[in-house]
């Protein structure tokens, strides 16, 4: 539609206006988000903009019943300045959902968890009865810490979104899941905005807000699970990719031969070094009577886990080592690939995986950093992340607290 | 140093005002340079701020010589703007030093190249005689165009750059210019400010300016010359990594054994698929009887080059045929990796190589659409770059715009 005559301008004026108003109350409830409750003129210098700016925005913030004022703040020498907060009332919702387990929070506007819980759940049971269970569970959740109302709900799962219409894409361990409206559906049993990413992306930003990465600009969140995947965040963002399917290194190639991978190639990363492979590794190693403490897990148990190996690691067991190294040494492979490509400050190695611990980490860091340049690994700690199951919650909250944050909901889209 | 008492705020504020004018100067100064001459009123929408403030800066900028009032404005139906313009004044050098030859030019504020002059030169004979070259061809070129005074100069070398210190860092084909002060020398010779980056980092934003590459935010660029190197742009802007070495995916490593490669290691991309690769390919099989053209030319040479084998493929000869091959799937297994990883929206192909062609380009294209995610390539088009000697001309001139229109000259740093 074109729009002719003396009203363009102004149409396109006020649009704009309402674009800066908008970006500007974005960084405005991002810093409070991130830093904590800041006076005016901190607020001020933080921007780059007028003390008389952020004045009119804080009045029209708590119209809003996003941000409150919270009493003088300490003097800075001048003029004593009015502490500003995000309001008490903001609460977030965050649904991580893995491919064996879930778990859901409550946090407050500065994603501070209220209340988290973790329960066992296989996501191949389809969207209808994991996502019951995980509501279930956020409802039990809030009615513990006392939250009716959802400011919003992130929500994150084991496979690829399209991020921009809330469904996950053919993903490879999600049968039922391709092209089910999870947003939608969360959005109408909440009765609040909710987004959806896959759970890498989701872990990365968790990472980012309560983790390890907490002050890093660019670096890589490495996840090893069922099955692997890579978050990347650039200049203190987090990258997409075009069609929203960056960081899915499980389906590198590492060989031209190899197991046959979930996604129906062979030869993928994630066929050679995720928690499926070793726990495939494993079994094929008791059955073959190579390992004494594996096999006898395996005949008690009926079946292995990636987590076996690890208490066969702890009982000493020299195959069970082997099979950790051989994952170490795939990752580390793709991970020097990626260290020449990208050049990050950090590598975060999170996931269920990760708790197998120091053995993997050793070897992921030994072939990270003697197959890339000296540059790009002179200053580059690679290091397991410390956050348990909230850092998917913190996760999921921070996804959905940068959409509310960044829109008016007074005004329709 | 603690500034107390009533100065500190003011202080602050000062600093932050003269920041905010100098992001306003910079986004302003680079939307003329590549959208051409706009109104004010065009100027005023494309940065999201008053008419009042773009005629402010206008009047500032035209004080600084950098920028002029064109005349009026095509109508748009209300009150009749000014048309703005770079000042005709403007102007910048571009020097692209490659390993065996270089190319200089002097271009317009708006990056139309007046000049350009391409010289084979060897990189290896060190910096003194290879940027006595480049100045003497640069000076030739300023003389026939009647430029005799510089805005500013950028300088493309092929190895990896300190950008902050304008010094190359342990260049593994570039003996003798380790830590040498390119970028001070050259500032010295023609009284300019200068930047100094690796040539691959100048490929890619030359490709931005006036390639196939204009339109794309995500993109990657990947010259294979003597040397392979990749170029990545995130947002439109170039990523450089925390130590400014991204994109070297020359030294990933593509198998655990194979030649040696110029960095000292064994197994690179580079040392496989290389231009230097090729030629090394091409003489042994000349040297084993196995290709009859690639006999004849080293006979009559004495030597190979990439080229010859190109010249090879044109006489119809199957060895030369299955080196190009062995290369570009070399190539392509390393794109499929960063495919799947970084999710480009378009990966442009350029280097003294792209002068094989068509054979080259049809198996990178095999292999990368072949071994990557079919989400990831759907929409992925592997083009070659278009651009000649010319494009890294525009690409150190657009480096050393962006340096000079995002500072106020007349402010010391």
């Amino acid at each position: 539609m074109r729009i002719e005559g003396p009203w363009k301008d102004a149409t396109v004026r006020h649009s704009l206006a309402g674009r800066a108003e908008s970006v500007l109350q974005a960084r405005l409830l991002a810093e409070l988000r991130d830093e904590g409750p800041l006076s005016k003129a901190q607020l001020a210098d933080a921007l780059q903009v007028s003390r008389t700016t952020v004045g009119a925005e804080v009045i029209r913030l708590g119209e809003l019943g996003l941000a409150v004022e919270a009493g003088p703040a300490a003097s800075r020498g001048g003029r004593r300045s009015t502490l500003v907060d995000l309001s008490p009332d903001i609460r977030f919702a965050g649904i991580a959902i893995g491919a064996t387990g879930l778990s859901v929070g409550v946090t407050d506007g500065r994603l501070t968890t209220l209340g988290v819980r973790s329960r066992e759940c296989d996501i191949k049971q389809g969207p209808e009865v994991v996502l019951a269970l995980a509501l279930e569970t956020l409802r039990a959740v809030m009615s513990e810490v006392g939250v009716t109302r959802l400011s919003g709900a992130g929500v994150g799962v084991p496979g690829p979104v399209d991020f921009h219409r809330g469904v996950p894409v053919s993903p490879p361990i999600m049968p039922g899941w391709d092209g089910y409206p999870v947003r939608d559906a969360v959005s109408r049993d909440l009765g609040c905005p909710v987004v959806l990413d896959n759970d890498v992306n989701v872990l990365t930003v968790g990472e980012q807000h309560a983790g390890v990465a907490r002050n890093a600009r660019d670096f890589l969140y490495v996840k090893i699970g069922t099955g692997i995947g890579c978050g990347i965040v650039v200049d203190g963002e987090l990258y997409r990719g075009v069609d929203g399917c960056a960081g899915d290194i499980g389906h590198i190639r590492v060989d031209d031969f190899g197991p046959t991978c979930a996604c129906g190639n062979t030869g993928c990363l994630e066929a050679f070094a995720g928690g499926s492979a070793l726990a495939r590794d494993a079994t094929a190693a008791a059955r073959a009577g190579r390992s004494e403490p594996l096999a006898a897990m395996l005949a008690e148990q009926g079946g292995l886990t990636a987590a076996d190996v690890g208490r066969a690691v702890a009982a000493g067991d020299p195959v069970a080592v082997q099979l950790i190294r051989d994952s170490g040494r795939r990752v580390g492979q793709v991970l020097a690939s990626l260290v020449s490509f990208f050049n990050p400050g950090l590598i975060v190695i999170g996931g269920g995986v990760t708790g197998l611990g120091h053995a993997l980490l050793a070897e992921i860091r030994g072939v990270t950093y003697r197959r890339s340049l000296p540059l790009a690994t002179g200053n580059l700690p690679i290091v397991l992340s410390e956050l348990g199951p909230e850092g998917g919650v913190v996760g999921a909250a921070r996804l959905i607290s940068g959409a509310v944050y960044s829109s008016d909901p007074t005004r329709s889209a």
